[in-house]
């Protein structure tokens, strides 16, 4: 028998989605997608891990094969009668944001999460974006759990703001966009905001700001601004933002320590798995994405925001 | 007689204006502002400064003296018979963009820039936002610099497109901002866009994104994102771009070297700089800080975008 530490797993819960997606660089119809998707394999790069979620009885074989063959545990995936979640949306212009122009829940109308026995006892937790009741649901499975981060969106901050804030009493980091934060809280200027989010629960707040990088507020008021990764070419930024928290919660659950330190490094690595994810369409360039890619890209953040060496 | 190197200047060009300005935090009327001022006074924290500009009969000699007492040399400074050039604009929301209300050109319509004899010899120029045939007769005058930069603006781009190319030839530095490197390349992509100036002259595209930070684009394709400090509360972020572009000139000047190690450096003191100016309205912030503050935001910023050592 060996006395070696088991690797730690990484619980995803979100979306599994078709997405048809429409931008400058060309247009994908039906291709893989959803929030808990890209994070869960992103996250893959660096640890085990389990998803959870709801699929259609449409949904090809081949897809669960890849995120198996990836590492990823896919008992808790259900599957429902009906058809999957389909998103359909397009990018325009400087790509920021997405327009949405149709969103068919299908199946992901009547999901109710339910985690197989071995999920219950992951120490690190990742709630990608869904309705915050079902975070909760997840969150009221899991039995001790190390480190619980949560994303979210705008729908959510004005159809179920309760819950929502129910969900940030238990979490340790929310991953939250800029305009998120001011919806949130009312306070424009961000800095001052995630004091604000901080009194609500999580320790840090970590702000995606898409191609102006990330900043990570810490509540002992110490804050972490990352750089994006400058690419000359966007070609689909679908899943940038669930890559970057999938990286960042892989990361973290491979180091296993909650240190500050760690948690800067894991938002670089979140970062470089989005910059590569938006280099394609769908999980296209995960697909053929190294580890040595990855690291030589961490590499190259270290130069791109070096300017002096600390004292 | 002392063999000792005489302290490089500093040459900036630029507006010297009554601001009225309207911010969330309140209201001033007909305040000390204009590029030059306020690039100017930024870069007179690190060396001696020669300002160039008009100004009409209205301008109070205290402010002359204020510029003079911060080791600014104004005996380019000409005053016309008339009115001081007068902005008046507003901020809203995430104050990232003036709404300009009213222009008044009064003595800067007629503007003609005539250095005088001790200015010729500068070796750092920095061209601030003029028009840029204005910018071209200053550079005529210049007889050997070792390091020229400018700024400009969306109106130039729009109206004197020929002359400032024309000046793009001629620099080594081109401080712009994001919507402005796309206007004036019509390529969406800054990343893209940058290689874009590059062939247009400058070695050096630096491109200001207020809360955003600044991006820094090395002709040999190298790059460096600097964050923004964190600040809960902007009072006025009018001079914020003149500000960065005059601190770092400043430091530039100081240390000499035109190494990128310097750049870099420079573009974190400029970010230091324009962080203190936008706490308060027009220099007012200025007038009271030391190069001791300025230092701690330097060794702040550091522990703000730091992640790991260089190996």
């Amino acid at each position: 028998m060996s006395s070696q530490k088991s690797e730690n797993s990484v619980l995803i819960v979100g979306s599994i989605a078709f997405d048809s997606v429409q931008t400058p660089s060309g247009v994908v119809e039906r291709a893989l997608g959803g929030a808990a998707v890209y994070s869960s394999v992103a996250a893959s790069f660096f640890s085990p891990v389990r998803i959870v979620g709801v699929v259609g009885e449409d949904f090809p074989k081949e897809h669960l094969d890849f995120l198996a063959s990836r590492g990823i545990d896919t008992s808790g995936v259900q599957v429902a009668p009906g058809k999957t979640f389909h998103w359909k949306g397009s990018y325009e212009g400087d790509m920021n944001s997405a327009q949405t122009l149709a969103t068919e829940l299908n199946v992901f109308q009547d999901f109710k999460p339910s985690l197989p026995e071995l999920y219950r006892s992951s120490e690190f937790v990742f709630l990608a974006n869904i309705d915050p009741v079902l975070q909760l649901d997840v969150l009221d499975q899991v039995t001790g759990p190390k480190l619980v981060a949560c994303d979210t969106m705008n729908f959510w901050i004005s159809t179920k703001k309760d819950a929502l804030l129910e969900v940030l009493k238990r979490v340790d980091i929310v991953f939250i966009n800029d305009a998120e934060v001011r919806q949130l809280t009312g306070i424009v200027n961000v800095t001052k905001a995630a004091s604000t989010i901080h009194e609500l629960g999580p320790k840090y707040v970590i702000v995606k700001k898409g191609e102006h990088g990330a900043v990570t507020y810490c509540h002992d008021s110490s804050c972490f601004a990352a750089a994006s990764y400058p690419l000359p070419e966007v070609v689909d930024p679908t899943g940038a933002g669930d890559s970057f928290a999938g990286g960042f919660m892989g990361y973290m659950a491979k180091s296993g320590e909650l240190s500050e330190a760690n948690i800067r490094k894991a938002v670089i690595y979140g970062s470089a798995l989005a910059s590569y994810n938006v280099q394609d369409f769908s999980l296209n360039r995960f697909k053929r994405l190294t580890i040595r890619e990855i690291d030589g890209r961490y590499e190259e953040f270290k130069r791109i925001m070096f300017f002096e060496s600390m004292a």
